[in-house]
């Protein structure tokens, strides 16, 4: 399944007990839209902290019931009408793995600068009143392209067996004037790895950190050198690449 | 003043009995932030319907006490947090006035063109799951475009004195895959005009309407030849032009 979803409605992707998350609740709507418990757990393509959006995650579970696409994906996105809809479900090979097949991962961070509070874009965006430097956000940003120890963006809990992780994309672009957006794409990501950078990039930008630069936070390898956790709410989960396909493709052929 | 507002807390921008306008809301937040009621009533650049979203709307008063530009925005803003924005004040000429001095305005409406419901875009679009046809809703858009008896597009309880308005664009673009965006500007609009262009577009693209064309629709002049009313949230005021300036720089610029 290729499924988008608003975080403010849950506490993350992961099931937990006296919490409301994604995956329990779309565990709760498949059984309702297939009149049956009888399918695997929830497998995503990783975890998205609670808060945090995203427009094309992929998630599978295995089945022996026949699936109709078309009822199936109206069905449990009409039980959780404007929170998760079901972009689109498909059969996949047996050995597919959301979690392990994933090939890479782009995630996109939004930040409102201006000094009016957000109206529109409540919700979807950190409001930062004080100007940044988008060609100096872009460097900073630049610096953090291929192989690195990012222990300095680790946040605490992290599961992750090793912290050199690999991005393949990593720039700023200004859109609708007082909007700023940040892409990164990597294979993989530790745990509050993009909003610990966005924090560091924008505190870096204000000259708020005592390092003066990304190399020097990465060689840190020291959470406390780099800057505050940005916002979950301007974090969205854009899409997932797997060999062949991406769930952004998926998502723009609806 | 160029203001942002979110249209879904209020019945519209004039000010009525018992329901909770963007004016009066605005002229309470603005009594409280300069702690006098010696200001003239608000003047917009035009009403909008309950419901309906402004990106930069503009807004002028009079008043003899000195404005501190800085702390105002940041006052009245604060009162009215995530439903009013004030993007900028400047002092302008006396003779400046919001409805009658604007040379024209441009709106742009949002449809979700996909069979999923909104979510992250919930407020904000117009979700209609059939598909549209891009190219046929650019051609039909494109009749709209000069001098025209608007009769067929107006809504009752319209107090304009003449249905013929001037059209200067009228255009669609698809964005990110599902979402497509109508923009229209012209000198000035009829009641409701904008959403019974877009439900038009909308019900011919999908062969509903009796008649064939938007000249046919046009040249009938009667409100049941065209199509439904397109829903007032996928509606934004986006700016307003001036002799010389436009609201949409201001807004670009802060």
């Amino acid at each position: 399944m290729v499924i988008e979803y608003d975080g403010s409605h849950f506490h993350g992707w992961q099931k937990q007990s006296h919490v409301n998350s994604v995956q329990a609740a779309l565990e709760t709507a498949i059984h309702q839209a297939l009149h049956s418990t009888e399918i695997s757990p929830l497998q995503a393509s990783g975890r998205t902290d609670a808060g945090v959006h995203a427009r094309a995650q992929v998630v599978n579970f295995r089945t022996d019931i026949e699936i109709a696409p078309f009822a199936f994906t109206h069905a449990v996105s009409s039980i959780l009408k404007h929170q998760v809809a079901v972009l689109s479900i498909e059969k996949v090979a047996t050995d597919f793995h959301a979690l392990h097949s994933a090939t890479s991962r782009q995630y996109q961070y939004h930040i409102l600068n201006r000094a009016a509070p957000a109206v529109l874009d409540v919700g979807r965006v950190w409001h930062v009143p004080k100007p940044l430097d988008l060609a100096k956000l872009n460097a900073d940003a630049s610096a953090l392209l291929g192989k690195h120890d990012f222990s300095s963006f680790r946040g605490s809990g992290c599961l992750s067996k090793n912290p050199v992780k690999n991005i393949f994309e990593s720039f700023w672009t200004r859109e609708e004037g007082d909007l700023l957006v940040y892409t990164i794409r990597g294979k993989g990501f530790l745990k509050q790895m993009v909003r610990n950078i966005v924090g560091t990039l924008v505190r870096l930008n204000h000259n708020k950190l005592k390092a003066k630069s990304i190399e020097e936070v990465l060689l840190a390898r020291d959470r406390t050198v780099a800057g505050i956790t940005a916002p979950a709410n301007g974090l969205f989960l854009d899409y997932v690449c797997y060999e062949g396909w991406s769930s952004n493709e998926i998502r723009k052929n609806r």
